[in-house]
């Protein structure tokens, strides 16, 4: 297995094709972006700890019979993976409220929810990812109703699986962003990455933050608390 | 029946209370507003058209057996109505993609829906009347299941009604803003107005714009064409 053509560069993650068309090479980089790209950053050893701590949980969901692109790990913060035809949603579960919600309401963050709350992003950077009601999703043709009931499905059980698991490590999982994609036998699974990048985290006890606002809100540490997240994470 | 304190002064209306408990008197000013009032704007004789619009409307929703606060008409361009607890939401309901839909999804005005789409808004001027999903507004504690359907039900048997009123003016109702409220008796019925300022109106052959779009876009003839529409929904 050898990578070949870039086929895609995000900003955090480029894609290379494979001898084998039904998977693909993921490299995860050092850049942190925020804010739809305006603010960027880096730290050497980003990629690897954001691979390791996505491999980590890929494979510890997988345990837990829920299937991720995920095959094996590769040198140089590489990860083979399935190749899927991504759904061009972004999906979110929030247990705590925080971040862009909080803000959209004027309320603090911190409120525990009443139950997990799965929201839909248009996956589009031009556009700045819009936040979607399933009835604009379904009306606008860019999910139907079947595909937006089990991703929610599928989101609900991830977060379910997830939250002891960060528990374990000291950790409160606020909320998380998710992409699904369709393998070559049109079964949707998960993509992409679980990570500080895509996950609010929160010390159980002192609600210090060890995810990408540190990053975001210029609060300094942010490589030792991704580096922490993964140490928690191993036990 | 005589008007007593000023309650509330909105954007375009005045509420004021009166001798009986149970109902408000309300006053259509001539100023127009957008973009969350950071444009302004006024035209002498705005507020009787836009009370005359409603009223005709309201009065033709009752005869349809589709109950709203409306009681009777007054001088000075105000209205006699219900009083009503306002539910926090802006109900939009949408035929034809145009405005700020197809603005985030990035996509042209004029695209027929398959079918007509629900949206709330939170009512809250500060925030600048955020879009919710029905998810977030259950979870968040904006409004309970129940009410939301019952909303969703009512914004679509209004738009039904609605559609061939505006047809026979020659006018294509492509979306408008409701806002619902409960009646001391516990009722959700249709406050607030049904106006230029609240929908969009194309000439359905020209596609020429009826309604605020022309104060919004600077197209010009805001008061003409403000005027037609009331000439024509009287034939």
């Amino acid at each position: 297995m050898t990578t070949e053509n870039l086929l895609y560069e995000g900003k955090a993650k480029k894609v290379f094709s494979t001898t084998n068309p039904d998977e693909v090479i993921v490299e995860y980089k050092n850049s942190l972006t925020a804010f739809n790209a305006q603010k960027k950053g880096e730290f050497a050893g980003k990629g690897a700890l954001n691979r390791d701590i996505t491999s980590f949980l890929f494979q510890a969901l997988a345990k837990k019979g829920i299937p991720t692109h995920w095959i094996e790990d590769m040198q140089e913060h590489r990860m083979r993976v399935q190749k899927l035809k991504i759904i061009p949603l972004e999906v979110v579960v929030r247990n705590i409220l925080a971040g862009s919600l909080a803000k959209k309401l004027g309320r603090d963050e911190g409120e525990v929810l009443s139950r997990p709350l799965v929201e839909f992003y248009f996956k589009d950077d031009a556009l700045g990812d819009p936040f979607l009601s399933e009835d604009q999703a379904m009306v606008l043709k860019i999910a139907d109703e079947k595909t937006l009931q089990e991703l929610k499905k599928k989101a609900l059980e991830i977060n379910q699986a997830l939250t002891p698991i960060f528990a374990k490590a000291g950790l409160k999982l606020v909320d998380f962003k998710l992409e699904f994609g369709t393998n070559p036998q049109g079964k949707i699974m998960l993509g992409d990455e679980i990570s500080p990048d895509t996950c609010r985290l929160w010390d159980e006890k002192s609600l210090e933050k060890f995810d990408k606002d540190r990053f975001r809100r210029d609060l300094g540490g942010v490589e030792q608390a991704y580096k922490d997240v993964l140490k928690r994470l191993k036990g």
